[in-house]
């Protein structure tokens, strides 16, 4: 098991812990999933990540490699699926992971969990953990997948402009005026 | 200057660099207008925030507040603007920062750098860095904004169900099968 850049499993717990506000168990299926990434995927290449799910697994993966949401190297294609798809940022081909929720029957605390059946005043967090950290990867579905090249071609470098609207800098790719003053706000704040 | 989890400026600059892959100024921009918003709301909220840009400003406010994407207390909503709204979250009255470009002028260091005017190898990451901290707040504005109910509701705890169709687990509340199923990935990955 590799912790990235911690020196340990507890150094990990302990940055989840603090990063994302409150220890998460999907923190630790995502330290398991990035392992089995690290696995399957050719050594030496640079990886990037789309990740389906807005959960814990995204903070898991900020966390332990260099992708995130920032960097433009972590993408959240939300399906609501406890998934992600690693791959090579130069070819676009990787690999996708997901919790198999056939398998999960064979770890009942954790599918006890993850389907919400124990009342959270009933769960045992240590339980939790320690059945993920047994489980390893046989909770864990892959695939092979090719990453379309929209995805993954260069970024825009081009210097931002003025909008003529609300006179902020925004991407001139995005159009004549900046998406804020098409709209893309309206129904989030005023 | 708070720097939120961080000891010193030192401290938080190391883990910006460490978490965001490179040294960002966008990154101690943010630093700015995270402690602009510490000053403008009321002591003892808890905020939640929505950022404009995926871009460095995302990961030093995911850094320095307790809001992650993957804790669903920072939302993006891709404006291309470097700006970001921070918020009560129990009665989404906030503020919304934003880069000032008119305020800009008066920096050219930072305008020079914003606008990509200056070659990268022509650079000072130094004499950028010194002019974001020189100017403080003398380069944002901000103004009071009410973020819409919709965005800040409590998040829906309904246990997940399997997809008739993938047979992977999804939220009930995305409809008779996952989003994936759905086509949402579609054009991302295959």
């Amino acid at each position: 098991m590799n912790y990235g850049r911690f020196a340990s499993y507890e150094d990990f717990l302990k940055e989840l812990e603090q990063f994302h506000g409150k220890m998460a168990p999907g923190g630790v299926l995502g330290l398991q999933m990035v392992n089995l990434a690290w696995e399957l995927l050719p050594p030496g290449i640079e990886m990037d990540v789309i990740c389906e799910t807005r959960k814990c697994l995204t903070d898991a993966i900020q966390l332990l490699t260099p992708c995130t949401v920032g960097n433009h190297w972590l993408k959240v294609v939300d399906t609501g699926r406890f998934a992600a798809v690693f791959y090579d940022k130069r070819t676009g081909k990787g690999v996708r992971i997901s919790l198999s929720t056939e398998k999960l029957k064979n770890f009942p605390v954790i599918h006890d969990w993850f389907f919400k059946l124990t009342p959270k005043k009933d769960q045992s967090l240590e339980a939790i953990l320690g059945e993920i950290c047994r489980a390893g990867y046989d909770i864990l579905d892959h695939r092979p997948v090719q990453v379309d090249p929209q995805v993954f071609k260069p970024r825009d470098k081009t210097p931002p402009v003025v909008c003529p609207i609300c006179g902020e800098a925004y991407p001139p790719a995005h159009g004549d005026r900046c998406r804020g003053c098409q709209g893309v706000t309206d129904g989030t704040f005023r």
